[in-house]
């Protein structure tokens, strides 16, 4: 099942995807896609609904309807970092011996076709396309990795936006260049694990302006989901519909030689395999 | 005004503190002491109904009811790193020349008197008695700290507990360190700003099973909350309800000599003026 949430921001309402030009309304059985729609169930309690109005052409048009973020704002939305050895590689930095943690403020959400904006003061706004987790129960201390697949709701395609600046010369720790205002785009879908026949082998890419700069794949990924999940879970309590972006492969601004940073203007075009694709202008400061 | 959450963890209902005997329900009039509540105005919108209430003696005493955290889950908790001169020298790291951001789980967050668990796999759990401000309304770019006196909602005790070993040794970044369940007790009460004579001139303070550890007061730290919270607005939205842990002053037991860990069965009092005190019992690992 692909999870959307369809509508203006703020007020978006829920909804699973048909076709590319058709989703059911589930607003009316489901609040929202947050904490208490995964804690009861998630996906699987829309089935019987789903199906009745497919059956009876109870559906709608995409038209020109705005595409929120596939869920709602998360309690946590936690960040691995340097997941891809060719991205440390062109970092200059190491493969890590175990997920590195950081975490983005949860008001970063934004839809995947909505505007993001440089924050005041940037000098080195970069891009990153990743695989996005999204968890499906409250999770704490799994016995092993094999154990995570109970624990995930599904998969979004992420742009994990960074202000490197921010980032790595204002302190030390990474959470202040991730933070700002619409630097997490996220969806256009979950798509619920049965919908990915190999989380393990999923083309990923982002173009800037019609250049691709990212090419990837998860198979490179040094720490696949299964691990990352039972990994964090040692050290924190997932919540229902916490959100964990996975790390991205080689091809970020700053691994170009010159680096190239984002610029109001700017069009980033994203995609991966089975989680549909996305874009976004990039907006001067407010 | 003191705010106060009374009732079981999950259930607590909001209540605002007459005197160390009792307290006004006001669980009719807001649903909890939440973003939603700071938003449309926090504390100010009380202050008829508690005082017919008060004149009208319709008081409750605490007796041995639980004591919650003071407000709800909140969208984030952010914490400043180093930030007393003299805590810095005893981890043998540099006065930072701006405020270091962290981040815990929000999920941490319990009440100022209930339990602090170990951690499966700890060795260095350690205690931060500090000074939390509460955030009041959505707060973006300051123009100054002075604009901050008007972002913040109140000031709470929190005792920002940490493993070390997560924090230091595990991939660099420390929220591994900062978010196991219950790291973060807070309260028993909020204090609106103008309970607060100085906010610049608290005396802190942290014993362990009785021997006083810490020792502090606000006027020695680095970037006072003004500061903070004017900096934090330039990398992130703060939202209201927003926690923010300011740092904690010398006496940490990763500064003691040697180290001191919390261990099952310790006891920790803390306090801090006009903030109340606090006791946590530490118990083993789940």
């Amino acid at each position: 099942m692909f999870l959307m949430r369809i509508g203006a921001f703020g007020a978006e309402k829920p909804a699973v995807r048909v076709d590319d030009t058709h989703y059911v309304d589930v607003s009316d059985v489901v609040t929202d896609f947050g904490e208490a729609f995964f804690a009861a169930g998630g996906a699987a309690t829309l089935a019987g609904p789903v199906a009745e109005r497919i059956a009876a052409g109870d559906v709608h048009e995409f038209g020109d309807r705005r595409i929120g973020a596939p869920i709602a704002r998360p309690h946590q939305i936690l960040c691995i970092g340097l997941n891809f050895s060719d991205h440390a590689a062109e970092t200059g930095q190491a493969v890590p011996a175990e997920p590195i943690l950081f975490t983005k403020s949860p008001n970063t959400l934004v839809g995947p076709n909505d505007d993001v904006r440089i924050p005041r003061g940037s000098t080195k706004t970069d891009w990153e396309v990743e695989l996005g987790i999204v968890i499906g129960r409250r999770t704490s201390y799994l016995g092993s990795p094999a154990d995570a697949a109970g624990a995930i709701a599904g998969y979004v395609l992420v742009n994990d936006v960074s202000e490197r600046s921010f980032q790595m010369e204002r302190g030390g720790q990474w959470s202040k260049g991730k933070s700002a205002e619409t630097f997490n785009p996220a969806g256009p879908w979950l798509a619920t694990p049965d919908e990915i026949p190999d989380v393990g082998d999923l083309d990923m890419w982002l173009d800037v302006n019609g250049v691709r700069r990212q090419t990837g794949n998860t198979r490179t990924m040094v720490f696949d989901p299964y691990v990352i999940v039972h990994h964090l879970s040692q050290f924190l309590v997932l919540e229902p519909g916490d959100l964990i972006n996975t790390g991205t492969p080689p091809g970020v601004g700053m691994g170009q030689d010159p680096p190239v940073w984002l610029r109001p203007g700017d069009v980033i075009d994203l995609g991966i395999d089975r989680l549909g694709r996305a874009r976004q202008h990039v907006v001067p400061p407010r």
